[in-house]
């Protein structure tokens, strides 16, 4: 099957999927890894995904495990970073360095996961031609220019809310085929550039349910 | 049931089905809502997860549907907001006011959901006292006491990497049960204190995917 015609909910479970290999392969030392075999019922058991569904999502990629045994821990997790495009450098700009944003350019989970930050934009004059550690600071009106001539695969929306449309359809003319979207509103893109909007409220879920006595 | 007695998985699961059918009450016209009867089949298509373990996850708070029929959208919307504890306001601090923390105490998202900020705490001299919009920046050794006295039920944790586990600490100390980390460090702390680490480098997982061609 085409990679596109898998349907979007599969690859977000891939991503579960993945996330569970990650912290086996993190906790486990690497002698115990290397002959590990993981079940689709443990990974069932760790994602809350029913396995048979596992396995069915799996098989969309070809034959990774053997039938009444499992899937060796490590290929499986090299072909799902593979799979999911997470063994690559990505290029990335920010739009907008506010707090938020002069946060996410710091931030030293990006770098560690292939996350490049090639620069940040923003219209205060003050701003303008500054650099935040290694990362120089653009005029706004050079977003489209920059990403086109930089290859940028990944914009990071963090402008006001009024601007925020504005300057996504830059980053697409620039481009730029998937936005993070930090801006509290909901943006219209061509359906071949990839949105997902960003709730940081979600964090808090799961958490509250405990505060209840 | 107890509700500590419940498995955190489900938890995480009821957080999933409550977004779903958040999505769908924003999508749909207020009339129809009133009306609407959804099934674990619907909620098993957007979440990903098996309509057994949907029907059979939220058998554990009543009955909530009627078998063969389905769930009352908006009844079953409201009662896992209750059950998550998101139907109430919770009181929360911020330890660390650098960007990322100046960044989360101005996010409009928090206040929406019923998360106030109640106080940002840091050590820098030039930074206590004052204000950040409305809220107050403390010198961050009263972390303990303002806890303790405004009776905190959350903090939020974005302090360098070396200071993050004894910040935490005085969190506990001053009462606080839950704590969002987003400082890149494990802490230890006692069992009745929840902790949830965020790895923001997450929300790029399922966009890379699209750009591979």
């Amino acid at each position: 099957m085409k990679r596109k015609n898998i349907p979007s909910i599969t690859i977000n479970r891939l991503s579960i999927y993945h996330r569970c290999l990650e912290k086996i392969l993190e906790t486990e030392t690497e002698k115990e890894e290397e002959f590990k075999i993981i079940s689709s019922f443990k990974i069932a058991e760790m994602s809350g995904i029913n396995s048979a569904q596992i396995r069915k999502d799996l098989a969309y990629f070809g034959e990774f495990g053997k039938r009444g045994i499992g899937y060796p821990l490590i290929d499986l997790s090299r072909e799902l970073k593979k799979i999911l495009g997470l063994d690559k450098k990505w290029s990335v700009i920010i739009a907008g360095a506010g707090n938020l944003g002069k946060a996410l350019a710091k931030y030293k989970g990006f770098q560690k996961r292939g996350f490049v930050i090639k620069g940040i934009f923003d219209n205060n004059p003050l701003k303008i031609g500054k650099k935040l550690d290694h990362i120089f600071i653009y005029d706004i009106k050079e977003i489209e220019k920059i990403s086109q001539a930089e290859n940028i695969n990944i914009g990071i929306l963090v402008v006001p809310a009024d601007s925020a449309q504005e300057v996504a359809d830059k980053m697409v003319a620039g481009g730029i085929k998937a936005i993070l979207n930090f801006a509290p509103v909901h943006i219209v893109l061509p359906p071949e550039t990839k949105v997902h909007n960003v709730d940081l409220s979600i964090e808090f879920e799961g958490l509250t349910y405990y505060l209840i006595s």
